[in-house]
């Protein structure tokens, strides 16, 4: 299923004790319909506030008409959650690890905004837009991105493939883009604020690569808030 | 000032006893400010849940430089509510009588969308759009809209000039554009409504004449809610 949420009132995607997660309104439903406990996989989780336009999901249930599955999740589901496709998957589909790649958007609002407010990180203060621009190349040519994961992530390496990294205008926007074979946990939130801060003039490109040679996000500039960050596509053969 | 809100959490534009309004937020904002009442004189009116992306508003103060006016404006409205541009304008500036013409673009979400969903109407029942489309040129060619004003309307004549009236589909939302010199109470959510009924097939196009013919909103389908609808740009000289 192609799922799109508003991760604002949302502590993340994945199921955690005493907290309302996208996966749980999902399996609520999932077992409202088919009166059994039903797991669903992700392509990946998104953070506590993070949206996504087209996250993916599989599960396994007996045969079911898919665009009758998906009339009757919608009609279960909160009004943020919403489920965009639903189509009977090879039996051999994960989607998390048949993924090979995932984009995310992130935006900024360069004056304030009133209809954008909650998809939107309203930064003020004059940008550079070459050099954000410069920095996101540069970013696309790293390998190791541990300066950018959170430091508590039990991940066994820091590699990523980045696949596109770059910043696209539309009116009094400014949208980064990019697409990688994986993300580590805040990293684009995390690249975003380092972006944004090259931008502002408070950090040069060479200070940049010294930060990621390092490995230590510690010497990171703040990150951006979630409410910016949207999943935008998982890609699969 | 070009004023952005989202009309959701408003009784629309215009000062109302009992009710939130927009002009009541700048107003009382400008009235902080000059420690005096302010009143305010906007492009247009717009009903309750209705948003705007570029409202025109004028008003007289004493000589104030538009850039911190503008800032301290932003510091003081709620977050739904902001002004994008303040300038000085001519002295002889009416934001209503100077304006030419207005545009208003209504969405239609022709599949569940979460991101969207305080900004679209949700219509997923099949839709014609080639006649749909037909529909929105014959509106275009209409000088007499009273059959699309609500009855109650204190208006001396109904006639409009259309200078734009069209369908824009972009992936999953059709955006109902117009533009004309004028709008009647109620007018473009009743447009609409009719050139839904003539997509999903329920009215011809000859009975959306008849209609305008008859000037009877009465006969009219149902109206578009109105959270789909956005004032987008007002024209002066």
């Amino acid at each position: 299923m192609t799922v799109e949420y508003d991760g604002a009132n949302y502590f993340g995607w994945q199921l955690q004790k005493g907290q309302i997660t996208v996966q749980q309104v999902i399996e609520e439903a999932l077992k409202i319909l088919y009166k059994t406990p039903i797991r669903i996989v992700a392509s990946g989780r998104t953070d506590a506030g993070v949206h996504a336009r087209n996250q993916v999901v599989h599960f396994d249930v007996p045969a079911a008409d898919p665009f009758r599955l998906k009339r009757a999740l919608n009609g279960l589901l909160p009004r943020d959650v919403v489920i965009k496709h639903c189509v009977r998957a090879e039996s051999n589909f994960h989607a998390r690890f048949s993924a090979l790649s995932r984009s995310y958007s992130y935006t900024i609002a360069t004056n304030p905004t009133a209809l954008e407010r909650h998809y939107a990180w309203s930064v003020y203060f004059a940008l550079n837009l070459t050099l954000m621009q410069r920095a996101a190349e540069v970013i696309g040519r790293q390998t190791d991105f541990q300066a950018f994961c959170k430091v508590r992530s039990d991940v066994k390496h820091y590699e990523c493939r980045i696949f596109e990294s770059r910043w696209i205008t539309r009116q009094e926007r400014l949208v980064y883009y990019i697409r990688a074979n994986r993300f580590l946990h805040g990293m684009v939130r995390a690249i975003v604020g380092t972006l944004i801060e090259v931008g502002r003039g408070k950090l040069t490109l060479k200070e940049m690569l010294q930060i990621i040679e390092k490995k230590d996000r510690r010497l990171l500039p703040a990150t951006a808030p979630a409410r910016g960050l949207v999943l935008e596509h998982v890609y699969y053969d």
